[in-house]
């Protein structure tokens, strides 16, 4: 579980209140559990929160109730928090509060609130005091910009994860399978101090590189393969993320020439970074390179993607496109995503270097760091 | 990714077209991923289906087109893909494909398309000739009832975590912290030739085992402490999960009385399935025996889920009450669920033991085969 400071909490929860404001919402109800978990530090698997103006209903079950009364005793204890404890259903029980605790106007999270949940709750609630509004990125918008408390686990996460990573590039060679040095990565990952890994660790090897979310398979590293090898970790609940593509052996001509249009494209990127700059700009950054480089229609995927208490969440830096989310366009000191672009040759393989990045006040600060070199290996 | 040959998927397709008639529907959106990857095999993270009477029309993204065009060429391909490849927004591509390929009555999966979502399609396909209509569970009502490709893997899967548990069992001793344990089950679960595993693996000593999803500690394993060790792998997709309660040392009095009232509950509970048989009467065959034993409020959860492509799915094996669904209250043959009674004293701490079962023509067989003994370590 995250462990943030009641204080932090309680400027969460200013920030939310004002949201709510902004809205004419007079309460809440969250159900997606990163935004609980952001709100609270629960990060159990169960739990709902009717958020108002002066509390914080907390509705869980039996399996969570003494670790949620035990974490009230801490200095990351939530303000404000009134646990109920269901023994039925949990949505009956969170019918029951809002008829009991709240009125008039009350959002819902429709990006994570189900279609049914919905309808059984609209149903309950008809006659009552309650009408449900849609609301989206009530909590995330909060979650977009990180406090000092997330910035501090996730310079420690990355800090920790180019640890691993260096340990990585030393155990790459020819004659392991990706499984292999998958379950290697993964121990590695475990060992360095994380709960777990954040996402199904990627080693893909020669034409499996060619593709971007390649699971790690039999296959034998041989000479001359490139390896992407992406992994991350969840330290203290957040999600940190690192890609690094290395040589087994010698590298071709072609291999030397796709990695440094991507390490180009990856430096350019980053360099782009700074408050007030488009995210559609750092990544054309990395796009245009690559295009220049001849490689425009390689680069199939976006160039980063937000970090934090999920591994993936906005800022979504991407091309624009028209039916995308345009807003929160342009970089905020607090932010914090990948830096990742890719070039990916169907039959032959691919390269793919990826950084974690927090934005500054005066740019950019690289969160992971460990070499970007083409490594090969001996 | 699951390897269902071509045939069972057949056979999972004309038992949802058959869904489909009695809901007078023409076509079904199925967003839920493990109900696409039940259907195709596709085990990414991003993917959409509309599953038609003569088609499935499977939209993905670049990343995964390959992987699926792939697949398509082996005998676990999916009769009747139709591929799109999305070059921008999922929902927009959805979109178009209704307007395109259906008509009248299309079904949504209510319990997992999101408000948002569906707000946006509705209006998207006002003027249309699609009509969107809620339903619940008509993939998950096929995948309730395992098939003989499913049921060989669930089984192998079975068997293998045994093997690990085994060895999981001769590691405990006292000394080692509940994490290290952790990291040692999750290696083996690894080294058993699982993908992944299941869940976070719980390693909960002492007073911690009072919890019943707790994440292990920095805590020692002390002499006396009761260890109660739950933990899945995932076999070629598909979850299996057991648990272990073990004693570091020697049992106190009240320890072997507790794990016997749960090993007592267990059995019970085991002996019970059988086809025809309610699942609420082989959760009251645990529960009542805990409760003859002085210990019915100290078993506060279910007696078992369902495993399949997720962790916990249908059927739910648990106590009647007015607000569950209660729809396929009969055991069938077929179904895979765990049986995992427990009991939890808080600041003393607790007991669980947890095989997973299949429901056969005759009765039961059981998946997972470890001793049930209260093991004492040296």
């Amino acid at each position: 579980m995250p462990h943030a400071p009641s204080a932090a909490l309680a400027a969460r929860h200013r920030r939310l209140r004002a949201a709510l404001d902004a809205e004419g919402l007079s309460a809440l109800v969250v159900t997606a559990l990163p935004n609980i978990a952001y709100l609270t530090n629960f990060a159990g698997s169960s739990a709902m929160l009717v958020f108002t103006h002066d509390r914080l209903h907390f509705v869980t079950d039996s399996r969570y109730a003494t670790a949620v009364d035990d974490a009230q005793r801490e200095p990351w204890a939530s303000p404000e928090l009134a646990v109920s404890v269901v023994a039925g259903s949990y949505d009956a029980a969170l019918a029951e509060l809002l008829k009991r605790e709240a009125n008039g106007r009350v959002g819902i999270e429709a990006e994570h609130l189900t279609v049914a949940r919905f309808r059984w709750l609209e149903a309950e609630l008809t006659g009552s005091a309650v009408a449900l509004v849609d609301t989206a990125k009530l909590v995330e918008q909060g979650r977009l910009i990180k406090d000092d408390y997330e910035i501090g686990i996730l310079r420690e996460g990355g800090r920790r994860l180019s640890d691993v990573a260096r340990r990585v590039l030393a155990e790459v060679r020819g004659g392991l399978t990706e499984r292999n040095l998958g379950f290697t990565i993964d121990r590695l990952i475990r060992e360095g101090g994380f709960t777990r890994t954040a996402f199904d660790t990627i080693v893909a090897s020669g034409p499996n590189a060619a593709l971007p979310h390649a699971r790690p398979t039999e296959r034998t590293l041989g000479e001359g393969d490139l390896v992407v090898l992406d992994f991350g970790g969840v330290y203290d609940s957040y999600c940190v993320d690192l890609t690094r593509t290395v040589c087994v052996g010698r590298a071709s001509d072609r291999s030397r020439e796709v990695h440094g249009a991507v390490l180009q494209a990856h430096d350019l990127a980053v360099a782009a970074v700074a408050p007030g700059v488009s995210r559609f700009a750092v990544d054309a950054a990395a796009r245009d390179w690559l295009a220049k480089a001849g490689m425009g229609d390689a680069f199939g995927h976006g160039t980063g993607h937000g970090l934090g208490l999920e591994i993936h969440e906005d800022p979504r830096v991407t091309r624009w496109r028209q039916d995308i989310d345009v807003r929160r366009e342009h970089l905020e000191t607090g932010m914090v995503f990948t830096i990742e672009p890719g070039a990916y040759f169907p039959a032959w393989g691919g390269v793919r270097i990826e950084d974690d990045v927090l934005v500054t006040a005066t740019g950019v600060e690289v969160l992971t760091e460990v070499t970007t070199e083409l490594l090969e290996t001996d």
